[in-house]
């Protein structure tokens, strides 16, 4: 089944507000199997409504909208949707009724236009609100042997979830006529979205109609969705093992992760289980990297601690980095990373130390050392390494960068460690 | 003059990504005095794409676009605007040269598909990219007495953002046909938004339909913007200017900045000015202080670094936080607080010290201390203070508004200091 997602507010046009509320729901529906073809925002203005429903229904059975449903004057979902529909407004008792209640119970006097949350569309279902007063709707007809639904949605995030939670996936899932489709996601870390498709080659023997792969860049790294549609569950189960197999036999070493997990978390959760503890000698990254390690709770089970060795002088006094090679190598160079990541292990008692010296940017690029280039030192219980690392221009990403490689070295340090008998 | 907005992607459409992009244009676009009425997010599919902009320019003479715009077989972007305008594709030599230095100063190998990114519609003007390969596209018509502007960015927000400041922005303000608008924000933290509304008062003997006053909360602190409407800019600038004057006036302590300013940002220009130092003892905070303390370039003039003190046995060893204490009081106290900002200080040779301690969650919190409570630990070149705040139970969060207090006691504690004669 295809849908429209209508979000309302002028506040999410002018950025005031990120529209949170299309990103949840596309991910609901497109678990359900509903296929969002279109998402769109428009201010609390009746016209420009109208003509989206119009265009909606055009091309799509299902409109779900957000937005525009209190009690105050550019609120105006419900008269738009019941005119639309060739519908009057008439007064709920009962929903005037829990009305008042909700301002009773909180002992606050009902303001006189928030009479009109209880005027609802004639043949229009009330969709109750556990959690605030603006109830949702639901309508749908067939006419002309053409159907349309319509779900009305609050624009209040807990207030949106709360109703489609409770009346709208039930009614959706309900149908027959739902698209059957499976997800799967893999994280990779530490190769870019073009060398990742190189690396993983052709795979149309595989990939049809019914079978799909995406590539999601961001910072942290390019996460591959697999989707599989079809009725037979079990079929799109052996297709969708078939392809992550083949993206693991060819791109096995770059995942490191399924689903929503994060690279912190992955690597939080490795470190547990083989009894290690972190601790960071954070020079580029100025603190981001101990950031990203203490980003779950229960991180004090491997996360140590660390020093931000800003300055040279921090460099020297905390971790022991001797000036002889500040003077002769420059504090980004090989030496100097591979002495702070020895220099945290041993001053915080880590069994790891792990160590970033760069340029951030914007300045202090040279031609030799251009802005984006990173040393990361790994001090282990029984190797030490180093590697260098380019990246970009800009500070913010080269932070988010630059941590990323040194989470994935200390992944894979431990990884080949723990792989290696006796080791 | 109005605009529509097309955000381009499946990944938008089924939630993986959440919408940044299009609050943070509506939110630039509208201080431009551009209205975007419209904003619509469609997958990686041509026709659509197609069909979206007919729309658009059946409504607005200026579309502005994100995405599709990589070098995979999903990104139609290019294809689809060149054709919508009858232009060919062309490979632009200086473009595909530029897309080579990248990859060799890299040193990583170009992948065979990243050549089409070098290929540019005719008679577009490319958009330089200050950080990722992908540039932006801008092309303007007039035929039938009638305009089309259309702006093409990369999806990748930071890439996104930075060729629309550098080449999008430039274009629109020389444009006459805006409606004139004034902005101005006054930056404010330490102060919810109701105590905020409270502390301010009355304002209706300023307001009006040319003036308006929004307050724009998030976790850094509220902002103030200020707009004024009209043609005569010296009119709007006096109104503009009475209206801030009365908010210094009754809210001024908690006003740290104007336009774009950050909290960071403002103090270490204070610190600099100063000829101040500091360090960070962070153990709630896991180093994300000290990130925010490097968030600009230079911040090495007046950041020396810091001990992410997440161990207890950190605290003691590297701060000298006594185990007394620790025993005594709990490692979320004042007087370790204190000892952790005065131990750092010490250590890295700082001229200030400043410490965080408390609970960020979701584990970890107990009736007295409860999850959100945070230590504050001040240690200046003659003073050492701490002081306790609460927040809230999302553990990010936390880490955010924690930062957020210790910046602003740093920044309160300076001000003061330097306000005393031979201080």
């Amino acid at each position: 089944m295809k849908a429209h997602l209508l979000t309302i507010g002028d506040e999410l046009l002018i950025g005031q507000t990120t529209n949170t509320n299309a990103a949840w729901l596309g991910e609901e529906l497109s678990l359900l199997g509903v296929s969002i073809e279109r998402s769109v925002t428009v201010g609390d203005e009746a016209d420009t409504m109208r003509r989206e429903l119009d265009r909606a229904y055009d091309e799509v059975p299902l409109v779900i909208t957000t937005g525009g449903l209190g009690p105050t004057h550019d609120d105006v979902t419900r008269s738009v949707v019941a005119e639309y529909f060739g519908k009057d407004l008439v007064r709920d008792p009962e929903l005037m009724q829990r009305i008042r209640d909700y301002y009773e119970r909180r002992e606050r006097s009902m303001p006189e236009k928030v009479k009109a949350l209880a005027d609802m569309p004639e043949d229009f279902e009330t969709l109750k609100n556990p959690v605030g007063t603006a109830p949702g709707l639901w309508y749908q007809e067939r006419a002309d042997d053409r159907e349309r639904i319509l779900a009305v949605l609050p624009g209040v995030p807990p207030e949106m979830k709360a109703i489609f939670n409770a009346a709208v996936r039930p009614r959706l899932t309900e149908r027959t006529d739902l698209r059957d489709v499976q997800h799967r996601t893999l994280q990779t870390t530490g190769i870019g979205e073009s060398n990742l498709q190189e690396e993983i080659g052709d795979l149309s023997d595989l990939l049809s109609d019914t079978l799909h792969l995406a590539y999601l860049p961001s910072t942290s790294g390019v996460r591959l969705r697999l989707t599989a549609y079809g009725t037979d569950p079990e079929a799109a189960e052996a297709q969708l093992d078939r392809l992550e197999a083949r993206l693991r036999e060819r791109a096995g070493r770059y995942i490191f992760g399924t689903g929503n997990d994060t690279l912190e978390g992955v690597l939080g959760d490795l470190l547990r289980e083989r009894g290690l503890t972190v601790a960071v000698a954070e020079s580029a990254t100025g603190g981001y990297l101990g950031h990203r390690l203490t980003r779950f709770g229960g991180s004090s089970d491997y996360f140590r601690g660390g020093v931000i060795a800003y300055a040279n002088a921090v460099k020297q006094s905390l971790l022991g980095v001797a000036e002889a090679d500040l003077i002769e190598h420059g504090a980004v160079s090989k030496p100097v990373a591979k002495r702070m990541a020895e220099g945290v292990r041993d001053a915080l008692d880590a069994d790891i130390g792990i160590s970033t010296t760069g340029i951030a940017g914007p300045g202090g690029g040279t031609p030799e050392k251009p802005v984006g280039t990173v040393w990361i030192g790994y001090a282990g219980p029984d190797t030490t390494a180093a590697r260098r690392v380019h990246f970009l221009d800009d500070r913010q990403l080269n932070k988010e960068l630059f941590s990323t490689s040194a989470l994935e070295m200390i992944r894979r340090h431990v990884l080949r460690r723990a792989a290696q008998p006796d080791a």
